[in-house]
Formats: C-alpha cells, sequence, structure tokens
C-alpha cells in the first residue's frame, strides 16, 4: 500500500528540478525567487473535491490538471503571469498506484500547458480525492472587480452554457448531437482558461472578474463591488445550446446564465477602447464580445435585462448548489 | 443553511481592513506586497483532516488554530518570518453558525499570536472539515534540510513524547496525574510553533527540520538528505513521561522518537558555534539541548544509539499511520 512518500516520489519524478533560486522540492517550504521590482506576490488557492467537483468520467488525470486551471483562470481575469503552484493533495488510504500516477500526469500537463513550475505540496489522508491547488506569480497590480463605472461595455471571453449543458449529458443523460456532446463534456473534462488572452487584454480592462461560479454571479459580483447597475443586452448562448435545451426541455438561458464552471474572463471595457481590445482578442484568434453595458447606480441596481426583468443573483454556490 | 457566502462573510467580518498594498479579501486573487530587495518569496501549504488530524475533545477554534501553527512551525525550522496566509476550507453541508464562528476565532488567534494577516482563501463542500493552510513570507535565504557536515551537534529546541501522550490519553484513556495530563493535552489542542526563537537561532543552524512527523523521522530527513550519520546520544524526554509510560505499560523511547506532531526544531550547529546558539536560545528562555551529533557517513549510515542500535526510520506517515 502506498504511504505519503510513496506518493511524493510518484508525483515529484515526474517534473525535472527546479532552476536555481528555488529550492529543490522536498524540504519544509518551497522558494520562488523574486519578482521584478515593485511588483506584489499574487496568489491563490483554490480546492477541487472529488465529491462535488469531479463528475462520472472523469479521471484523475483530469481533475489534477482541472485543480491547476482554476487557478490560472483566476490569474488569467487578473492579467497577473502565473509562476510556480504547489498542491495539497488528500486521497483515500489505499488508492493504487496508478491512480496516483493519473494524478501526477495531469499535474505535468498542467504545468507544460501553463508555463507553471510545480515548487512543493502536502500529501494527507482523506476520505475523498482532495486537491487544494497554490499558485503564485507577481504583477505591479492586478485588475480588480471593483474598477468599473457606469458608461463602459461589460465584455465576455466566451459563450456561455456549454459547461452546464456537459454535466446535464454526464449527470443526468441529456441528449445531444454528437459535435455539442464532444465540446459540452470537454468543457467540463478539461477547461481551457483564458491565460494567454487575458495577459494581453488585461491592460483594455476597468473591471474584471473569471466567470467560474457563473455568468449571472460574476455580473452580479462586478455590479456589488463597483457600485454601478449591470443592463445585460445580450446572452451570450454557445453554438448548438438552444437546440441541445430545446431537445431536453431545458431553458436555454438558465443554462448559460446560472451555471458555472465556464473559465472565461467577464469584465468592464471603456467605450473608448473597446476597438482596440477587440482587435487585440482578434489578433489572438479570439472574439471579446461585447454583451451589455454598465450604468449608474441611480437608473439601476444589480443586473438587467433591457426590458427590466432581473437577472437572479444565481449560480454555483458551495454547500447550496446540488452537485 | 449557511451557504459559501456566509461562510465567508462570517470569517473575513472577524478580520480588519488589509493595510495599503494588499488587495481586500473578495478579489479573485490575493496580492501581497513585495519582501526586501532580494528575498525570495516562501511558500508552505499544510493541509488538516479532521478524520486524521482532530482527535475527540478538540473544537473548531483549535484545528483551524493548529491549521496556521502547523504552517508557522516549518517558518520557524527554517529561520523564516511568515507574512500572511491564505485559507482553503472544506466543510459538510449544514454546518452550522457557531462552528463557523469557532473557525473564525481559531483563524483570528492564530493571526494574532504569529503575526501573520489573512488574505485570502476558498470555501467548498467536504464529507469532512477540510483545512489548507497556505503561508507566505519572504527570506533572503532558509536553513535547508541538507546542509549537516560530519562533526557537528545534533540539536533540539524542546523534548518530545508529550503529544504521543496526549494522543494516547485522549484516544486510548491512558492514565496521568493531573499536571502531565494537562501539559499533554494541550500539546496536542494547542501548539507552540517556535517561531520567535527559530527566527532567533537560524543563523546557527548548518541544517533543521520542524519536527512534526517525529523525532527519529527528522533526524533520519537531516542524515539523508545531508549525507551524514546521526549518533543520537540522548532522547530528549518530556519531564514526567517515564513515569506516565510505565503507568500505561507503554516505552518511554517508543513515544519519544516515533510519535510525531510535536512542534520543535530539529537541526544541526558546527561545534564552534554552539555556545553562542545555546546563549542566543538561553537569553529567549528557551534550551537548545545537544543530544547527538553527526558522523561522516563512513563510519556510520542512518540514525543509530552509541551503542549501535539504530533507530528505526518510523513515525508519523499519512496514509500508513493509524490515526
Amino acid at each position: 500500500m502506498l504511504d505519503e512518500y510513496d506518493v511524493i516520489r510518484l508525483i515529484t519524478k515526474r517534473f525535472g528540478p527546479l532552476p536555481e533560486g528555488y529550492a529543490p522540492i522536498g524540504d519544509d517550504v518551497a522558494l520562488v525567487p523574486p519578482g521584478r521590482a515593485g511588483e506584489c506576490v499574487v496568489l491563490k488557492c483554490d480546492m477541487l473535491v472529488a465529491r462535488t467537483d469531479v463528475p462520472p468520467g472523469m479521471s484523475w488525470k483530469m481533475a489534477s490538471r482541472k485543480a491547476v486551471g482554476m487557478c490560472v483562470s483566476d490569474f488569467a481575469a487578473k492579467g497577473a503571469r502565473p509562476t510556480a503552484f504547489m498542491v495539497s493533495v488528500g486521497i483515500p488510504k489505499g488508492t493504487s498506484e496508478g491512480r496516483v500516477v493519473e494524478l501526477a500526469s495531469g499535474l505535468v500537463e498542467a504545468s507544460r500547458e501553463w508555463g507553471v513550475r510545480l515548487v512543493g505540496g502536502d500529501t494527507s489522508e482523506a476520505d475523498d480525492l482532495i486537491i487544494d491547488c497554490v499558485m503564485v506569480g507577481f504583477a505591479k497590480e492586478i485588475v480588480r472587480r471593483k474598477g468599473a463605472r457606469p458608461g463602459e461595455y461589460v465584455v465576455t471571453t466566451g459563450t456561455f452554457g456549454r459547461t452546464s449543458a456537459g454535466l446535464k449529458i454526464l449527470m443526468e443523460g441529456a441528449k445531444a448531437g454528437p459535435r455539442f456532446r464532444k465540446e459540452a463534456i470537454s468543457s467540463v473534462f478539461a477547461p481551457r482558461p483564458r491565460l494567454d488572452l487575458g495577459l494581453a487584454i488585461s491592460r483594455y480592462l476597468s473591471s474584471s472578474i473569471d466567470s467560474s461560479d457563473g455568468l449571472a454571479i460574476s455580473l452580479h459580483t462586478i455590479s456589488e463591488m463597483s457600485g454601478v447597475g449591470v443592463r445585460l443586452t445580450e446572452v451570450p448562448y454557445e453554438k448548438g445550446l438552444e437546440e441541445f435545451a430545446s431537445l431536453n426541455s431545458y431553458s436555454a438561458e438558465e443554462l448559460a446564465l446560472y451555471g458555472g464552471e465556464e473559465y472565461e474572463i467577464v469584465g468592464t471595457v471603456g467605450k473608448g477602447r473597446i476597438r482596440e481590445a477587440k482587435g487585440k482578442a482578434r489578433s489572438m484568434g479570439c472574439e471579446l464580445r461585447v454583451i451589455g453595458e454598465t450604468v449608474s447606480p441611480d437608473v439601476l441596481k444589480g443586473v438587467e435585462f433591457p426590458d427590466g426583468r432581473k437577472v437572479r443573483r444565481d449560480g454555483w454556490v458551495h454547500l447550496r448548489s446540488k452537485p
């Protein structure tokens, strides 16, 4: 039976040695070389718990890659480049070597994909697979949730609804055409945080948030923290979402607004900078979509459609939502 | 029923606002001002899982304080001052407000006691209480596990066996006199990492390790990573340990060497510096005990008593040890 030391060995041996300035993995603490002069330390931790975050069919490799990706997405939304990460892993007693190797492979893949070095971690016994990813990077400043002002465009880096659809397919056996099915499941198993895009467009963003709790909550959070109203003129549906919804008698709007787990960036851009911001995104093969505008809180509080219908403050909420 | 946002509110409202340079809690990432020029970022994560780490009678307040203390102890052993911390918390659905307030109180206490600021965290649903503490600080260099050379003294900042005894009292109903009982249980519920002492003596240490996995494993780790043998001339028993052991038919040596969870520093000091190192510790009201010496690996491999008896590489090992 594997113990803590076996697990650490199985993971760390798949990573090459760390460069000068880092402490080799295996001391009491990790050491990361300082950023450039004046750069703050950017930190994020995000805990993946298998029972609520790992649907049927998702391997430990996918889970560990996703745990790292969840942090990468937050860095992307803030315009900060991540440098390194640690993982605190809880696994059940008697976990097989094969599963630990899977977990290690996902971390290796994440490390390569997003250019982040594994610098340390911790291994514990738990009833369920638990991966708490801790990410560190450096930045002079970050884009805040509170920076939006009235009269700006509300933008997103992508479409919504595909991950809710993927979860419906996996958990409730919802029907879907082969192409949509593949895309939807892939967005659950192998999310693609918008790191390069986030780093490129951050200078245009007055406020931003990672959309992983859902589009509606993200918009409400920007509204609350910035003290602005949000008029939502378009719900950016994933291609094929409406067919999928009607095939299964779901509401496409519900799926897109209140699902969560899409790792897109939601933010605001001053109207004078939108052309440049969209051009930058396009130069990277992405589309920055305008989905609404911010208005004075005297005109509108919270988040509404143009016809006055309210967008609920609802989405993925831990301890409330059903997995 | 409390949800994620309630939990975050209950915790953060007990903390004052962060000073200039930090991002207020509640954005996608935490921001910590840079260290002084040339200082590296020191990072540690340590996961507490209630099922294995929280014995009967230990409150959530004690558990959350201890989760932070576990990281503080690693910083202490490395001679690095911690600056800030985050916590990823997993709690069962339906957890009462009272328990979350307890958890928050433990974090507040830890924050004050060790001068570390709470800068962020994450809340998830889990079957069991899980607290992953993430600590950050700055240091030009740290004392490594690998720095010992032959011909040095092996030292500790305290005695051993009280925490194993405390666990025996709590889990197996072992008998003890009132004073020993109190000390032993307190070392389980309210460990006292050696932060001030560690910061003061780090300049004298050629190698060091936090002893939380037990004295024997700590000595073996220094031996392996430094490539030296360790001759253990004294097992530093907690006062009253031998009476406790004989009262319950335990072996005091087993309790002191192979228990774990004592948050002491184990390290090595060059013979020419030992007087100064001991004097420094004494000036802080602590005793730095010489418990052995390092020898060339040609003479001795691993860890032995002077009569040649081997010290086993055994102690608290996650996924192997019984809680």
